[in-house]
């Protein structure tokens, strides 16, 4: 394990003073400047290996990439722009340099990728695990930061992307699949591009930043929230804040191929299960005014990217599904982080 | 150990949501309002079980107060405000629903004292140790953050309060003594609260927030640090920053009543040796020129707290020592965070 003084150097040296920092690694505190007359937008997000991750499932890049995609993902949820970002990282005696210049490499390039300047942060030693800390501040406008209570009865309940493939990479994960391995005996190259897209899906989530920050800064979405402890969970919490019931559809929610490729071939595997209830999707599930949907199809088309109608807001009445025209009642039952 | 959602709930109900919180604890993130024209202060500071601290050498209460107390203090260093922190932790399994109450409630008790609220942070079950990353946003007059790099030569080096109990406390920790044992045989009742004092300073240290924002608000600090690693390594990292050295003298350092007593007790004890280079005293060691000594002495006045001069800035000739007329040329050896 390399010391602090080695770490802090080497973060030093890599981090992009950008224009509104003032002060950035190397002092007690960092120093920067929020744009006048907007709204600061703060949160941090802990990854812990064992609960989190497994650093024998990933290389120390995606670890440092995800920990820091996971924090990003709650500021776009807000429909916010991130700005800045601190690392506090607990490393066991085991990670050589090597590894922690890696896991640093994949937080940079994140960082870097969506303009966010690494400020500050924390190192230690660990007895044990692998810790990661990440804090993320962002900014929007005043007043206009989505939170999950602003759902009304009659809006539109949409996610962007697909869903499913990440709890499918956690499966495959935990079936002994890993990066790089190949299964030409079960489906040829269909099957591995399949397994590789639910693996990164899980690896590598991409924070959906821009479309976030569109829909906030548009004025589109009435409350939004990441999809990170399962469609049903998260969109329980949106019911929850915001005092409404909801009917989705199952027909209309978004399944990657590769959890409708692996269904296909697995009956123990339900795709659509995989979408319902699988964790770590980070995509952005919001409800918006009916009147605005030539607008979300606008910006679906700017910015290539797909926004799924799933179901509506109703009255408080829990959380029902709706297949082939049949409504039955759901509980919430995401991902728990559990070992 | 309590779930997420019940130590969620808990920590809601406990923080108070102060007029520039927006969206506190509950979202995605928090949300709150910057004053405009000033610069924001952002810091965390990572407490790891086994290596910054022991659950049998100290209650839960003062475990939280101490992992907030420490990030306190890098914004007192800054010459800033503290107005909102983040908490993230990561709890073992055999800790109670009680032990978790109590962490929060010593980090709610320093919170409300000092004015900060809690908007935020992230909770995780932990394989093996407990883990505290605080994070906390502050504010300063834009332009007017001290940091380490100001000292000029012929600045006058101070320090607040006095050195060397919180080294003593974790000797006297090491050596067995906690909290509450009392030690009637060797020197009595004075040697009890000697022994109280130095404990207590290790396992409470107080953020010298009302000195550290005054220095800075009334611009009297040309570079400050807190003594978190040690007087030597601190003052070290002012003249690294700075590109000056410092000539500090022996006799003018503030060391601790109990330091001194229990010197006088036990050979082994070096009084002057524990202010010099033990850690986690969390007082400001600031630079000063030397015209401001009467605006010094009238701000100690006003806060009734000690303030010493304990040396000089010089060209750049490393760290020495004055003792009865010899200098002596000394490396920083400050605390290391080591289990």
């Amino acid at each position: 394990m390399p010391s602090e003084s080695e770490i802090i150097s080497m973060i030093r040296r890599r981090a992009r003073k950008t224009d509104n920092v003032v002060i950035g690694i190397g002092d007690d505190a960092a120093v920067v400047r929020a744009s006048s007359g907007k709204d600061l937008i703060a949160c941090c997000d802990l990854m812990v290996e064992g609960v989190h991750f497994r650093r024998e499932w990933a290389p120390a890049k995606l670890i440092g990439r995800k920990a820091l995609a996971v924090t990003l993902s709650d500021v776009a949820a807000m429909g916010a722009r991130p700005m800045f970002a601190m690392i506090s990282v607990a490393l066991p005696r085991d990670c050589s340099s090597e590894f922690v210049g890696e896991l640093f490499e994949g937080i940079f390039e994140l960082a870097n990728s969506c303009g966010v300047g690494i400020i500050g942060g924390d190192t230690s030693s660990s007895p044990d695990s692998l810790f990661i800390d990440t804090t993320v501040l962002g900014e929007c406008e005043r007043g206009r930061a989505v939170t999950r209570s602003g759902a009304q009865i009659g809006d539109a309940i949409y996610v962007t992307g697909e869903l499913g493939a990440s709890a499918l990479g956690l499966k495959l994960f935990e079936q002994g699949m890993r990066l790089g391995d190949s299964e030409p005996n079960a489906g040829g190259e269909t099957a591995e591009k399949m397994s590789r897209e639910a693996l990164m899906k899980q690896l590598a989530p991409v924070p959906r930043l821009e479309i976030g920050r569109a829909l906030g800064e548009r004025g589109l979405a009435s409350a939004m929230i990441d999809v990170s402890d399962g469609l049903s969970t998260d969109l329980w919490h949106i019911l929850d804040e915001s005092g409404v019931g909801a009917v989705i559809h199952a027909g209309a929610i978004p399944v990657a191929l590769c959890a409708e490729s692996f269904a296909a071939r697995a009956p123990a595997i339900d795709a659509l299960h995989l979408a319902l209830h699988g964790g770590e999707e980070y995509e952005l599930l919001f409800t918006c005014r009916p009147d605005c949907k030539s607008q979300l199809d606008e910006l679906s088309r700017e910015l290539s990217f797909k926004i799924s109608r799933i179901g509506e807001i109703v009255i408080r009445n829990g959380l029902q599904v709706e297949r082939n025209g049949a409504l039955e009642q759901i509980r919430p039952a995401g991902y728990e982080h559990e070992i």
